[in-house]
This record gives structure tokens, C-alpha cells and sequence, in this order.
């Protein structure tokens, strides 16, 4: 049996059915105390303050908060944009009491195929954002995305150049790694740069990747579902010194968004102990 | 100007519009001479003697034959029909003079989530496969495929992965790798690892990533359509020790397999000077 009380479900799974205070509901009604919150969502319905105090009324603890980063680009107006929006993010996500931030690299810019450059705007970014990220106590956890979604989402692409980034960083409380068995599944290199990853690992998001995926983003399975040995993975990240949530996000856009919120999540709590 | 002797063109590139026959004439009547043969179009097209004819007749090179491999299946009749095929292909291979077999690891098997087992089994099949392939005097050349195919078609995912299995199987003429930068260009490790592959490398697969791509396997762009910096990974290429062709390989349902097979060429020979 699987603790659940590590259980945590990223609002994603669940955004075309309900806005955050009916996830938070939703959630904890079927006994799930872990969420991870969209800022899209929290700012629709009532902003911070009112979603901390639904987070407080329903005893919910926070796996994530989503999502901060998007500094690849070169262009100096939208990369100061990008810093302010990020600080924006680290306020939020200190007075929701986020463990978190899932900090997403960024694409190559409009025109642009040079990844080195984009690299070095993450790195630039996350040098000005990770001393005021320390100062409010919250860890922005760089989370590597798979390489399908290089180009448009994140340069930032294997755990291992995940953790390459935090030896360039150094280690502190503000800096880690979300890994997310979707992404990784693939890479013969994962039990090594997890364990490598160690103390860093911040977040763990699990769901399935589908044999006959259809879409580059919005088609991802439930645990079960797919071809990811998720125990594995999982006992590898908890083998490396993790102990927090086990935070569920699927989008799928053919599948589990055409179903009623509370069926979703009645699925994931079956499959936590059968399937992760 | 780079030198129009080393062009070649896949035939995957027009396979909606033309026989073999059709393809060795269209590229030699636009001055391309070189190009990858597809067993399926081959034999369709009257089998490997006749294709050799027409081959010779046009003055063409075969940059590469695709594919050998498929060997990640657990099942053991299974497996022996694959090492028969690979049989086949390693005959037809030096019957029409490939420079080398794209051999394509495949995917996790039905059911599945054992990456260990799979790569096992085609590591498996090499060690039976590489003898036969060194008596032919035929080099299958191991192409790692991009990772969101890594489930249906390839376990094999980076450049890291095929150099290690490299130094496991030993090296020598009948070994190689096929760079390609559709399934490669994303990867941080990428200069270091085409360094480190050096004479291994057999082919050099050129296209384009295109920026906001619909599909996981057939909407792959011309090189200059897309965020790949394919100069860049050229001269790295070239610098580990590749004289060989620059093999044009495109899968596109949307765009050019809708053009004429005459276009398509048409716009090949002008990117290969301008994006290439």
C-alpha cells in the first residue's frame, strides 16, 4: 500500500471540468489532501489570497505550482517581462505554501535555431531569479521536458542537463528538479541521474505514456494505461532520498478531459495502488 | 558550395509519387546520384536484380538501405523471423551496393514495459547479425531515433546510447551509426557524442524540425523550414571523419508528399546549397 497522503493531483488532469476551488473540493472529498495549482486557474477564480484560503479550508497541501521560467528568449524587453512574471510567481507560490515552483525552461525563440544561446538565457534567468526565490523560501524545481516539445516549450530536455544546470547553479533550498516519468521514461540514463539527481528531486509527476500516442502534448494516459514501469521509476526517485508527493498530471484532451471530474479522480486513486 | 556528388535523397522523401524506377530517374535527371532504397518500394518495383540494373544504369550510389533491424521482441519465434529478414536485407544490401543498412532497433514489444529486456534482445541480434553482415562486406549502421518514438519503433534514442553499444559490440566495418538530425538535434550531448563516434558514423540524414510539427512521424520539414542548425551539426559531422553523403529524409503527409515528385527535387538541390 502506497501512503496516501502522498497522493497529489495537478489541476490539469481535471481543468476542463472545474476551476481550482471545485478541484480542491473535488479532490479532497474523494480523500486526496495533495494538489498541484495553475496559475491560470487561481488568478479565474478569486486570485491568491482566496485560493490559500480554500487550500487551508480543505486541509490541501501543495506538490506544485505551475509554472514559473520561460527565459530562453534574447530579446531583452520580454526577458525582463518574463523575470517580472517569474516574481510574480515566487510570491504566489510562498503564500500558498507551495513545496515548487515547476520552473519549465522555454522553446527556441521565434526564427531562432541556436540552443546555446537559449541555454544561456535560462541560466542567466535562474542566476537573478534563485536569490530572490531563497529570500521567500520557495524552490523552483526545473523540470526537463521531453525533447518532442524542444522547440516550443523547453531547450531543457534530459535530467542529466538538468543536473548539469544545478552543478553550474550550486545547490541551495531554492533550486531543484521535478521529474516527471513522461518525459524521462525514454532515457537510458535515468536510474543514473536520478540517483545523481538525489536530494535535488523537488517534485515526482507520474501518468503514462501511450503506445499509440496521437498528439505531441495533449495525449498523455493514465497510470496503467501505457508503457512506463512507474514503480521502477519511482522506487528509483525514492531510492535517491524523495519523499514528497506523487503528484498525478495528465492532460488529454481525447480521453480524461471528456469525463466527469470525479470519475478522473476516482480512476487515479484506484490506480495509485496498482499502478505506481 | 558544397560538393553535389555527396546529395542524396531518401526515397522515403517521394514515395507517395514515385516507383524506384521512377525515383533513380527523377533524382539522376536533376543530377542526383545518390539515394536511399526502401525494400518495399524494391520489390514492388520487380525485386533487387532489377533494381541494381537500374541502379548502374543511372549512375547512382546507394547512400543507404532501409531497414534492417526490428530485433527488441522477447518472443523467440518472433525473433527468429526478424533475424531471417535481417538475412535478407544484408543479401540485398550488398547486391545493390548500399553503403550501409539503416538498422532501426524497434520498440517496446505489445505489452511491454521492459526497456532493459528490449535492449538486451537487439544487442542480442547484433552479436548473431554482425558476423554475417562482416562476410557480406556490409555495415548495418545502428540510427538512434528520436524519443517519441522510442515506444512504437526504437528503444534506441541518442547518439550516447548507439556509441555505447558500439564499444560493447566492438568495432570494425560492418558496424556503424546513422546520424540524423531530425531524431538528434535536440540533444545537449550531441557534439560530444558525434565526436566520440567519429569513422563509426555511415550516414548523415538531413530534413528539418519544424517548428509547430502536427505529428510524431510524418510531418518532418526541408531543411531551412525548421529550428535545426543544420550547418552546425554538418561540419561536426564532417570533423569526426564523415566523407559520405548528405542523405535528404523526409516523411511529410501534409506537404511534400502532396507536391510533384519533380518539385520536391527541385527544392532539394536548392536547399542542399542554401540550408545544408
Amino acid at each position: 500500500m502506497l501512503d496516501d497522503a502522498l497522493l497529489s493531483i495537478n489541476q490539469v488532469t481535471t481543468r476542463e471540468q472545474w476551476s481550482l476551488r471545485q478541484a480542491i473540493e473535488g479532490y479532497a472529498s474523494q480523500g486526496v489532501h495533495g494538489i498541484a495549482v495553475w496559475r491560470d486557474k487561481m488568478h479565474e477564480g478569486g486570485g491568491v489570497k482566496e485560493a490559500a484560503r480554500q487550500l487551508e479550508d480543505n486541509a490541501m497541501e501543495v506538490s506544485g505550482f505551475c509554472i514559473g521560467g520561460l527565459m530562453s528568449t534574447s530579446h531583452d524587453a520580454e526577458f525582463q517581462v518574463r523575470l517580472d512574471d517569474n516574481r510574480r510567481v515566487i510570491e504566489e507560490a510562498a503564500a500558498i505554501k507551495a513545496r515548487a515552483v515547476v520552473f519549465v525552461a522555454g522553446g527556441l525563440p521565434d526564427g531562432s535555431t541556436d540552443l546555446d544561446r537559449a541555454y544561456g538565457q535560462v541560466l542567466k534567468g535562474l542566476s537573478i531569479l534563485l536569490p530572490e526565490a531563497k529570500a521567500a523560501g520557495v524552490t523552483l524545481a526545473l523540470e526537463p521536458l521531453h525533447p518532442m516539445i524542444a522547440a516550443s516549450r523547453s531547450v531543457l530536455t534530459t535530467l542529466k542537463q538538468a543536473n548539469d544546470w544545478c552543478d553550474q547553479l550550486g545547490d541551495g533550498p531554492e533550486l531543484g528538479i521535478a521529474v516527471d516519468v513522461y518525459h524521462l521514461w525514454w532515457d537510458p540514463e535515468l536510474e543514473k541521474e536520478i540517483a545523481r539527481a538525489g536530494k535535488r528531486i523537488a517534485a515526482f509527476h507520474i501518468n503514462d505514456w501511450l503506445a499509440n500516442t496521437q498528439d505531441l502534448r495533449l495525449d498523455r494516459g493514465m497510470m496503467g494505461d501505457g508503457v512506463i514501469d512507474i514503480p521502477k521509476i519511482r522506487r528509483w526517485v525514492e531510492a535517491a532520498g524523495y519523499t514528497g508527493h506523487r503528484e498525478v498530471e495528465i492532460f488529454s484532451e481525447r480521453n480524461w478531459w471528456q469525463k466527469t471530474g470525479e470519475e478522473v479522480v476516482r480512476v487515479i486513486t484506484e490506480r495509485y495502488q496498482t499502478a505506481v
